[in-house]
C-alpha cells in the first residue's frame, strides 16, 4: 500500500568554500555554492541505500511530500515515498536543486559575496558535468560512497547519465527517462526562442533586474512554448480541442477565444512568482551544451561505465522520442552494460514521465530490486 | 522540358465598393477591397483551363516568375510554368493575396478611405471563408464561370477546401495539400505563442505603428517559433545538427553558439522587412477560426461537393500530419467524391509543399489531366 511521504524540509549545505572553489567546465572558478537538498526515508547503517534523483528544467529539491502550510506536494510525488517506485520504506532518497538554479542551489540570483549584490550574467555558465559535480560534493558530504541508483526524467536522465560516465564507481544503477545524449537542433530551437523572449523583454535588463520588474513577459513566452512541447497533439486535443473560453461565440478580436490560448497564457505569466529568468537562461543553455559524446564515441564514451540501466521513454514524447536513445542503448550494450529499455505507451508527451506513474512503477520497482540482490 | 516564366508582374483590381461593402463572417461590412494578383499562360476562349493558387500564412500573389529587378522568383516557382505540375502552357494560373494580407490586397496595413490613415486594429477580423469570397469576386471579375482547378498547401488548402464547399459549381476539382479542416488545439497553441510576441511587443502599440518602429521583436518571434514548426526534427539535422557558429568552441556565455540558433534569428529579423506584423495577427486568427465542420459533421458538409479532390500530406510534416487528413477523406468518399490521397516521404517537414516538386509534379499533372478530359 502506497502513502504519502507528509511535511519534509528544504536543507542546505554549502561547499567550495574559497580558495576550494569549483574549478567549471569554462574554466572559471565559482565558490562558494551552496545546495538546496531534501532527503526522504532512512539512509541504512552501510549507507548503501541511497537513491539521487535529478530533476529537469523547471524542477527543485522538493521531489515529494508536502512543504508547511502547503497543498500541492512535490514534483515527483506519485513516484517517491512509502511503497512508492522509489520506496522510502527501503530506499533514502536524496533530491537537490541544480546548479544554476533558483530553488536554494547558487544561482544567479544569488548574492555574489564579493559585491554583495545578486549574480545576474556575472553568473559563470553552467553544464550539466558542473550540476553532477556539485552534487557529488552533497553525496561525499552524506558520507555515501555508491549510490544505489541515480533516476531522472528529461535533464534528470543527462544528469543520471552523466553521473554513470563521471563516476562509474559510485553508481551502481541509472534510471534514464524521456531525456537524450545530446540536444538536437530541434531541442536546442525551441530554447533559443526562450531565450530571445526573455532577453529582448525589456525588463530584462541585461540580467540586472532583482530589484525591479522580472522580464515576466519574457519568461511566459518562453514557458508557453515549452509547455506545448511538454504536451503531444492528441493530449492538447484531449484537454482542450477547439473549446472557446466563451462558449456562445468567437471574439473576432485579438482577445483570447480558445481554452488551449488562456491556459498557456496563465501558466505563462504564473511562472516568473516561481522561477528566475535568469536561471531559466542558464538551465536551458546547460541543456542545450551538453553532448554526452562530445569528440568522442558514445562506444568510447560508455568504456568504463559500470552502472546497470533502465532506459524509458513514452510513445507520444515528440521532444525526446524514442528513436533518439538507439545509439546510446547500443553503444551501452556494445560495452556490455546491463540495459533494459521500455517505451511506455502514453498520450500525455514529454510530460508522461510526470504523470505515468504506474507504467513507470512497476519497471522501476522491479529493476531496483534486482540490483539490490 | 519545363522552363522558367519570366519577368511577371502583380495587377490590382477593386471590388466591393460601397455601398456594395463585403458583409465578413463576422457581420461587419468592409469595402472597397483591393485584391493584388498575378496571372501566368492565357485564359482559352471558353475560360474553362483557369487554375487558382492560394498560398499560406507568409506567402503573396507572386507565386513564380520573376519581378523585375528581383533574382528570386515567386514562392511556387517549381511547380508554376511552362511544362511544370501547373503547366502555363495548358492552363491559366491565377494567383492573389488574401484579404488581409501586406502584399496588396486590402489589409490592416491599407489606408482606411474613412480616416485617410493605416486600419491597424480597427480593420475588421477576418476568415477563410471571407479570404475565399473575395477571390471569388476576382474569379467574375476575369469572366471565369467555373475553376479548372483550385489548389494550395497549408492555408492554401483550406481555402480549395472552403471553395469546393462554398462555390461546388464553380471547382472542377481541389488540390488540397498539408492542411487540416480545423486548426487543432497544437496548431493554435503555435499561433498564439506568435500573437503574444507580437502584441507584447512594446513597439506593437495597440497595432498603432506604421509611421513609427514596428515590433520587430515581436514578429521575430513568432516567426522563429514559425520556423521550427515548418521544418522536421531531421531536416533540423541535417541542416544544422549541433554545428557550431565559431568552430573551435561553444562561447560559454548568451550569444548565440548554434548554427541553427543564428539562422532562425537572422529568418526572425529579417521578416519584418517583408512582412506586416498586424498581417500576422489577422492571418493566424483566419487560421485558427477555420473549422469546416463548424456544427455539422463532415459529412453533411460535403453533402453538396461537386469537385473532384487530390489530397496530398508529407510523412515528416508534423505541423500537418498526414492522420488528421483520415476523417476527412472518409467523410468526402461517404459523399460518393472522387478523392485521390497520397502521403509522399520526405524529410523537409510541412516545408515539404514548398519543396518537393518532383514528388507532387507528377501526382498534380496526372490529376489536372484526368479532370479535363
Amino acid at each position: 500500500m502506497t502513502k504519502n511521504l507528509g511535511i519534509v524540509e528544504t536543507q542546505q549545505i554549502t561547499c567550495f568554500e574559497r580558495p576550494n572553489s569549483l574549478t567549471l567546465k569554462s574554466g572559471l572558478k565559482l565558490g562558494p555554492i551552496t545546495i538546496a537538498y531534501e532527503t526522504y526515508g532512512t539512509l541504512n547503517s552501510d549507507k548503501s541505500n541511497a537513491i539521487l534523483i535529478c530533476h529537469a528544467l523547471s524542477g527543485d529539491a522538493h521531489a515529494a511530500g508536502l512543504h508547511k502550510g502547503d497543498k500541492k506536494p512535490g514534483w515527483w510525488d506519485n513516484m517517491i515515498g512509502p511503497g512508492k517506485a522509489f520506496d522510502t520504506n527501503k530506499y533514502f532518497i536524496i533530491s537537490s536543486n541544480v546548479l544554476g538554479g533558483c530553488k536554494g542551489t547558487t544561482g544567479p540570483s544569488s548574492i555574489n559575496p564579493e559585491t554583495k549584490k545578486p549574480y545576474g550574467l556575472s553568473f559563470p555558465v553552467v553544464t550539466i558535468k558542473d550540476m553532477v559535480v556539485v552534487q557529488k560534493a552533497l553525496i561525499d558530504r552524506l558520507g555515501i560512497k555508491k549510490l544505489h541508483a541515480v533516476a531522472g526524467g528529461s535533464m534528470g536522465g543527462m544528469q543520471a547519465l552523466k553521473w554513470s560516465v563521471l563516476y562509474p564507481d559510485s553508481v551502481n544503477s541509472a534510471i534514464v527517462i524521456a531525456t537524450n545524449t545530446g540536444h538536437t537542433a530541434q531541442q536546442i530551437a525551441f530554447h533559443e526562442v526562450g531565450r530571445q523572449a526573455i532577453m529582448t523583454d525589456p525588463n530584462w535588463n541585461n540580467g540586472d533586474y532583482y530589484d525591479k520588474k522580472p522580464p515576466s513577459t519574457g519568461i511566459g513566452l518562453a514557458r508557453m512554448v515549452g509547455h506545448i512541447t511538454y504536451m503531444s497533439d492528441e493530449s492538447m486535443d484531449k484537454k482542450f480541442g477547439r473549446q472557446l473560453i466563451d462558449k456562445e461565440r468567437v471574439g473576432f478580436d485579438f482577445s483570447q477565444d480558445f481554452q488551449v490560448e488562456s491556459y498557456l497564457k496563465y501558466r505563462g505569466e504564473s511562472f516568473v512568482q516561481r522561477f528566475d529568468p535568469n536561471s531559466y537562461l542558464y538551465i536551458s543553455k546547460a541543456l542545450d551544451y551538453f553532448n554526452l559524446s562530445e569528440e568522442k564515441s558514445l562506444d568510447v564514451v560508455f568504456q568504463n561505465v559500470k552502472a546497470n540501466f533502465l532506459v524509458i521513454t513514452f510513445t507520444s514524447d515528440w521532444l525526446y522520442p524514442t528513436h533518439q536513445l538507439k545509439s546510446m542503448i547500443k553503444a551501452l550494450k556494445i560495452n556490455d552494460a546491463d540495459v533494459s529499455s521500455c517505451e511506455i505507451k502514453s498520450s500525455y508527451g514529454h510530460d508522461s514521465f510526470l504523470i505515468e506513474a504506474d507504467g513507470q512503477s512497476d519497471l522501476i520497482t522491479n529493476f531496483l530490486k534486482k540490483e539490490s540482490k
